[in-house]
């Protein structure tokens, strides 16, 4: 069960309003890698969890989280305190509150939609989804995508930090992004407290496709690095030449018994295609007595379109 | 530029039509660890990469991912190509297809909606979101981004593996599974030729907070481990006796100007709660001549509410 | 800060493995009333609220909705338990694990994709949304949404309560039930001990228009009830001979400076259509040999699409 | 059926073009408290009402919300007509049309995407969803999420017209606003015309939970009020010391049968972490040649951090 | 399977840096009308198609769109090139980053969360979505859908041109315009080498239904026009007068049998509104001691919630 | 305005209760080619149309697509009232009551979250979202869009009246598709009304590439028709020989001022990749002592996975 100090883990001081940089740090309340996010991800690995030890440091960490979401709430809080009362009250005239609004960033909707409370979207007031949270119960995975979001984290908070120059809101964004690296550090311990963690899962792959790498992208540019040469690595450089790798047909099939087989033959001679019937069609009904505004001249390069522009505007 | 080759990566032979078993592969099609969110989340990187190594690399798996987006979607079509043909066609009776839709997974959406064909939602319908795509632009979160990503990819087809008993969607599978691993292999060569990968991004951490574990789930069933106690660990157990951490108040406050201030005292005024105003409620209107109902008896523990059920019923 | 105890605020007894049901529950753990919706609701209603008294109530529930969130999500993770282990260690054939994700609901994604772990999306495999928290920063708005929503959730509880027959499921479940009435009993008096609680907000409304009632609907079935018809109400049964309500125009205008008008009368201009131009179309093109198809007969009532359907069958 | 008059039911008359206040209007358009979710909201529950009277009442308001949605939508498409028209005629420079859409809001994402035209987004641009729809089916609930709404839409509509000055729009805005208010009167009506309407539903609660007050947040600020203290309520302090409530263990149990039994164990087996297994991890690997940046020094309070980014600056 | 060569199919020459332009641009790269859904829409097209003309279009220009998304993208990383650096630098003081990332636009997402790089979203960050996708596994539909997405597309790139002035991006936007035109024509031509494609499908419609226009928008403004006069309509002015069109009684009913009859009746019963049940409400109990602030005068017409707003100011 | 007559547009005879095929049915009511996406299509683009004929025709359409949606939900409503009253009564015992909601399709959601009443989700639940709408505010590309629309609501009936075989709602359905047939023709005719409507907008392309078809996806399969060959078409072949079509040099540039151009390369120089950096990494780390199991031997093809499955079975 959870229980509530009305401490918070870190002391928030704000010096001033500044709605527009409440929006900001949103990214961290209701964004992607903000702290809800977070603290679903450990707590919703947590309970499905049998191991003690990990079911144990999610819901640390978890709960850490849930308490980090109430640091960065509480600073976009402090931020728009002001305006929100403004708003409410109607304490300036409409020309002023109208400014305040449209100042930047999406603060505008943070003060019409939600009062200027701190609200579960991210920067742009894409509400937070659960299609955030990449749980997958199994433990090999979760660790590494627990890593991985703390990595993000951390940077969205340096990030946050780079454009702060308020000393108490960069101080507790500070503490916020530090708590990421010491969270990354346990999940990186817990991940390789697990014996045998890599390939993640039980089944093994097939070696001879585990160790290939494919150069599909050529041209200028084409490089080489541990990531695809090296003893661990066979390197397939003419990808046309080995279509498919398996040495079959590289067709896809499948035998349909009857009556689908009937009915999928029915249905390709009902909507054939005809490669003849090169007849009118809606476009060229449509293309009118300016028809010929397209296919008279070919204009060129670069200064095609900017002469094209002028040419419609003097239409 | 991207080009095509008609011939697939691997050869897809499906054995028998299953729409159901369709419907559960676009997990992979469409879902969150699916094959365009591979795709996508690596070829965003790679437009937005500078280093020529990386550049290459995410391309690289990008265009494999795209191809592997290919080979799954050509097992779906396979595996629903019957059910299309016959809906489209109205071959059997309105029965026979009610039938055929209503057999479990979401199948039915994907015949009704999709026509049969390969749609980019998860094996629940849930669309494909950009949401999925976790790109940020600093490659030493990116690469732990991908690492976990192909981590999760590869225990996704492993769990398809496991309920397919078709012997080459299975062969199929296989290889694509194996291919996320070969990816993840290169991800994290990429990952340490960066010399100083930890912490992502350039900002330190603040030293005090980076090594403190912070035991905030306590009870029976507190554990440790490498991940909160050893030399690189501080750890806190008296949480609240500890609150807040940086030994300020633990409140949060800002210096609000006029006329902030007393818009914000106007507010609280007018919306001000009186603890004493304990007066009848809209719940009290409304409870009503059964209102004593609830009140009337304690009903237990687990046997409670069975009963009530079933004194609702007699009702 | 928050912080956590290990054990439930309710026991978790479960009878026997379902991850069907165990997939139905989910409505009460990611879904729109369920458990995550509530604690988000009144966690950020509670951060932005300035009044000590509705703050400290808002956090008490807030924190009591995430350890239900703990229960429903641990009644979960039992009833899948044994589906997680028996996927990811294949402990079952291919064919028993396929039967055991198709048995309905939308189990098979929680198994899948979710590896057997309680997911926050609703029952339908739709990931939870912000879109579903309705926090709006002005408390007689609030405390009404709350009011609702602990209404909604009594609801959907009882309905899960009405289709489980495990005993120990369904005593968590009245718990759950039970407390959702008390919560709306708090809310429900903390509106009212706001001592001017309707209409929400600070500005009156218009006194004319405030008291009419517009009847829109009309026909067989037209109804009066206190909500219509009494001293409180004006009702406007004439409704278009009603209209505009304000007397003026019923149009839409404005006055467009230079250059706006100008382009506006070219854009029409450009863009006009020709009432008199009745010139062939695509679908004319497109309705092909097979034209006559639909205008030859008038096929009548219920039984023609029937017929149409065989017709089409028989072609 | 639905019939419509070309009159609207209120008159339109909008001073001079603004697209960016068009776009922040559209938060009452296609926003979460908006005509639309109005509209659909008591037009779902009307469909499925068999009550004369609510029926009759919810198609009544339904219909006149959809009038409302013309309204708004019609002030909208004056506000941006003069951008639209200048857009799409291309008649300024591509510097002035590049200004006048990057003014604020979120306008230009209306001027490119839709054109100019009212969209069904918010003033943030998310898309409108049926997530915001929260018929329930249970006339209790849904009287009271419509009460609830009818609640959110007033002060949604008070905002919009505290930062407007073009008295037309403040005029019509005030028209809506005021029909908001009529609306939640006859749903009050209609909610108190069920002679028993708490709690919702028809399973009783159990009577000891419904009157319990879980006092879950603690510290200074702890407060009492007629929401948790007085003859209604049994308040629990000591949160800890009850737990679990029931009595039971606090802990969740489910008797797995063979094969799951076995299943679960060989998955604990092998995915178990070993407390004892302190190893170099990824990070560890990763901190390389500047890992001691973060070591070195306590950095300290509140300057820490500003300290930390200078010396990221410099390095 | 996809390849990749380095050099881009136009090349893109950028002349200055400029993020909110790169957000701007964002729609089509991320928005419902780029290039990503174009690429989908034709790539599942082509993955369902059994026809081996229109498998091969689908397939050539899905793969050329994913090459316009590499193109589109190109320009949106080098748009924001110079500020994801001096951001991940902190290469200028706060005051200044912060200032670059509140200019309009939503650039500020883009250089905050997705740090710099070309994001999945539209202009206005919202997620790319699948929903997008209109595939539908019919052809005739299919390519009307595709007619339709090009031509949209078109018009936004039209767009994006008039509002840009750098000549190198003017010209690729050029390019990538006139492509969707091309691209229109293929859909066009396939359409009507499909010899009968109206109506799409298979089921002929009912005749006396498909030449029916039905004037349900009445008063002044109505007009006629080839779309519902001449030869092809049967036009339906008396609306009401014709309920319903079929001759039945224009209910809905069902035969509802045991117990389902009973519990109809039942939960008619126990939910009915008593309309003669006019009591004191919610809304009644909250008016409050300002109760009378709205119905002691009729405010009047436009002048009204201008003074209203005053006289709220003014208590 | 809108007005509302009770009676339907079309008499709706339901034989018998089922909620499967309810669920099914509402990709009509809330699906993307549902009659809410239709009315709101037309409704928007009517709002900010000032060609009076395609204003009228607009509403009149929309207003009619109202009244569909009214159809549609009705016979949704009829369906599910039995499964509504049973659930809400609790007629039936748990496990009747669990078996009913257990039958398929998405039903379940719709009983619990929905009570049975109709949700504006697809078939399988996904919400609603205005994202289905395109209005785009070009009447050329939004009459396309609308004719798109209306090709696939036509489908989408066919299959849905392919798969029922209740006469009344089968003869609803059909008087629904046909409408949909008929508002093409409208659509159509609105658009050759229009006299110049092809390429939409204003801007012509730049000719010798509208006119270009690029055969991008090659090998055993490509084939010729008039969409890629004739006297319009000019057909590269050679793709890569081509690159890029503007003989530039492929790439993408952009000129940083500084100090962008510094943090550029403080980025670049930070971040850099090291090709010979070739290290233990996590993955390495990682595989543990079972390291061995995937590159012991080459287990060759289709029979691979399966025996590796069976092997991680046995382990």
């Amino acid at each position: 069960m959870f229980m509530h100090n009305k401490k918070l883990q870190y002391t928030v001081r704000v010096a001033e309003p500044n709605p527009v940089l409440g929006s900001l740090l949103l990214e961290q309340f209701g964004g992607p890698d903000g702290e809800l996010a977070a603290a679903m991800r450990y707590f919703t690995q947590g309970l499905g969890e049998d191991d003690a030890g990990r079911k144990d440091m999610l819901l640390d960490i978890a709960t850490e989280e849930l308490s980090h979401l109430e640091v960065i709430g509480s600073i976009v809080a402090m931020l728009t305190k002001g305006a929100k009362a403004e708003l409410a009250e109607a304490a300036l005239s409409e020309a002023e509150l109208y400014m305040s609004l449209t100042k930047g960033g999406d603060s505008h909707t943070q003060s019409i939609l939600f009062g200027g409370g701190p609200a579960l979207t991210n920067s742009s007031g894409a509400p937070w989804t659960a299609a955030y949270v990449d749980s997958r119960g199994d433990p090999t995975c979760d660790l590494r995508s627990n890593i991985a979001a703390e990595s993000r984290a951390k940077i969205i908070y340096e990030r946050l930090i780079n454009i702060t120059d308020d000393p108490g809101i960069k101080d507790a964004l500070g503490f916020l992004m530090t708590r990421e690296i010491a969270h990354q550090k346990s999940f990186e311990k817990a991940l390789y407290a697990i014996s045998d963690n890599f390939p993640p899962g039980k089944l093994p792959g097939i070696a001879r496709y585990a160790s290939t790498y494919v150069n599909t992208s050529q041209g200028e540019g084409d490089m080489t690095g541990p990531w695809n040469e090296g003893e661990q690595w066979d390197r397939i450089d003419d990808v046309a030449g080995n279509l498919p790798v398996d040495g079959g047909s590289g067709g896809a099939s499948i035998d349909l018994p009857d009556p689908a087989a009937k009915a999928a033959a029915d249905l390709m001679t009902r909507t054939r295609s005809r490669p003849d019937h090169d007849v009118t069609t809606g476009a060229d009904l449509g293309a009118g007595p300016g028809a010929g505004r397209m296919s008279g001249e070919d204009l060129g390069g670069a200064e095609d379109i900017a002469g094209a522009a002028r040419q419609a505007q003097a239409l």
